[in-house]
């Protein structure tokens, strides 16, 4: 049960037509607000770096994410269909775990500078239980396109059928209903 | 964001120690039970033939299932890590759907001898809608152990923290103990 | 001795240009001819599902090829060089066979509902012995694009040098154009 | 239509268990035959340099065969199923050809110095037509266990059941044990 | 011009014999002391969370190195067989570089919070220009276990012989002695 | 600590636009100066046979290059990003060696007829030391496009910062300068 990387190239790097390759290139400056000490979001809030945002890492088969916790916010469950993720929690404390394709799940408490690893393609979640320090996190991903499938919104937020969902999730319409109406209020 | 096979093998096949390896090691009888004419289930089905059922697949990248439903059932939404997944109707109609990175719902009525393919890694469901018909579905795989992550078990019976759960969904923690209570619920 | 699958992709899925992506774009209604019920085939037939009939399975790793024997019909030696082949008799009886690299010939007579792997890139051959019944497979390929070397047609009908082809068989010129006029002439 | 390389290796090279592993693990000389000077052999002959001459080749998906064809011989039609073949002529002239997937032959005449690259997984021959002189090749390729499925032999000297192979080849079963009882003749 | 990831795996995760696979296994707290605050080494350093360090990333394709250096110390050129390197500069500033393979050398000045993406396979180098202050990267690789060749150490410590690097780099024997001499003296 | 091959071609090959695919496609003659007995150089000398000079190796893995080595010369230490590198001398004697990741130095003398593999992505060189005859080495790579980082001209040609250089090689500035100039002077 795993992913695979990215294709290979056969060229040193991709750059795309009519782009200037020098060092400029290989750089991308969107974590700076990280480090820059400005104020910290009132929500969980990710910052990427992958292809789209970074075009170098075309065929390069690596990519950063940078996770901000608020105090008693989540990440919520999720798979990545193209990579593990390597979570080094930066600052904080962060509630982790993942369920595996037996159904076993696997928790863990954080403290700055742990690493844990979220095996390829399992669902996952991140927590700040902290009730008044925020968390900071950056994960790495084998692949330059990990994607996301954030199993909330991707279930109740894109018009699936109430019905259907309510068989699956073995419940009645009227919760599926209520489920959809808390994720489609935008904060 | 794709899910690629699985590693390859250098010899022309693999087997078990002490297996004797004839034409029997290469042929399952798994799937006589389907064309047998015995009563059809009463719930959703699964029947596989991955790596665990037929060790001759290891390192053949290939693998299949069979999808009973009954009249009115569902295949609860649900990701493989490792293939895509390429079902072919055999019988009755289907109601069929799956979500891409993008949040996009891409959905399908089929009728026998429809195919439809579910991209690497994207979460996905069946459903059967007709209220008199059973409906069946034989469903290949790029891999020998593509590996299934079902949604409602995954998230609600492996005893995920109810308030990480409630902030994840935005909703209270009575909704998600009412969700875990029906799902554990066995029929 | 093994191949191995497709390349990945790095997106959900690959749509041709300026093709609409809906529903109908995954799904493919090539196979409705078989569970119709029309009239079955006089000679050995196969109907594939592969990337030219179905363009959305483009980088996804998995396709299909149904395959009816009359009775006492077969499907001649050959082999896939991107897949192995793993086949599901749906209706009738078959005597099949493989060749592995070391000359070992493996031979099953599989009853309607088994399945048999052969393994990746070796010669193989199917045929339908009962003088009666027709036989009806459907075979799960782990690549969009198997790819079929016909060793018959491939061999005796492209214009290969008959000298060179008597020596390679270790016979005469006479025999191997009378392979070729067999071979040549359409039934 | 294409095979894959070998399986990567997460260290710098495989050693079996207890073996020393000095430069002479990384040298094999068994060619030095080739460039011995004895005598030229009378039929065809290949020798390998492969995973089971060179276990060092472990993981590295390269290794070479060297060619002796003495005048008037042939290299049979045959597929390696995990890799393609990049023939450098050292000696002689030869006649060299495949069939891709559509059916189309690809001849050449080399002379010595050429090269010819046979695509991967596609059936193929060499043939010497040169009456008076010898010709040496040296065959590359990218993986340490390419593979060879001989077609003749794999299809006449296995025990393949003749009517199947009459069918096969549109032709009658007497033809087919002539086949069989030139290929079982050792020369 | 690239390598590839690790090979794949088919199961979730992989845990050694006998361990046990719980929270734990999944964590590694060799970073801890990166964050907290203990004494700033006083050459440049190198911590690693690869297989090595942290088992569980086995098959994960992914893993960490944390970089510190002192003012005015370099990360010597390298290359790392098995992943490119992205690194993500957390503190202060860093010259860094890489050649490709037609000789073009492409350089940056890093301030805090950019990120820089050397190549697959090619040489490269980091250097902390500023007289006063020291620099802190964090890099992440698309493998479990990219590898180091240092070059000055491979080329100089190894015991190669003085008159082919004399050679190589067309100079004379003494310079190579005395560059040896120099790599050898431990600082 | 390895790479892997090529990426995979899902067709039997690929031609370039608007190119005639025959026979001559997919043969290259620019070996033919090796057996055409012409005067050997005067230097060491490479000629290839890879992605740039033969179009047709697109996709098929593997590639060649001739060596030739007069009495006395290099080929200096260098890595090929993306192969194994499998040398089968032809003619001469020739020390050949390469380091692995943990700084082992693994040297032999070859006679004409052996093999050596030099491993994937591992810094490694060849020397004829013979003070009379000339060497000439054959050698495979399984992609079509090995690439090569030569040790001397990346470091030493292409403008790296000389202070860098000198603390990386724990030297001074003054022999950096003496080694670019002396790479710098075309023989």
């Amino acid at each position: 049960m795993a992913t695979a990387g990215d294709p290979d190239i056969i060229t040193d790097f991709i750059a795309p037509p009519n782009r200037t390759v020098d060092g400029n290139f290989f750089t991308n400056t969107g974590f700076r607000v990280i480090v820059g000490g400005g104020p910290p979001p009132t929500a969980f809030k990710v910052l990427k770096a992958t292809l789209a945002e970074f075009p170098a890492l075309n065929g390069q088969s690596v990519s950063y994410a940078v996770l901000q916790f608020p105090s008693g916010t989540t990440n919520p469950p999720h798979t990545h269909p193209r990579s593990a993720e390597l979570l080094f929690l930066v600052d904080g404390t962060l509630e982790v775990g993942f369920v595996d394709t037996k159904n076993n799940l696997f928790t863990q408490t954080l403290q700055a500078g742990d690493l844990f690893v979220f095996p390829k393609g399992l669902a996952h979640f991140q927590f700040n239980a902290d009730s008044q320090n925020p968390a900071l996190a950056i994960s790495a991903f084998g692949s330059a396109n990990a994607g996301t499938v954030s199993i909330p919104s991707t279930l109740f937020t894109t018009g699936i059928d109430d019905h259907v969902l309510a068989i699956s999730f073995k419940t009645d319409v009227a919760t599926i209903q209520k489920l959809k109406a808390g994720l489609a209020a935008k904060p």
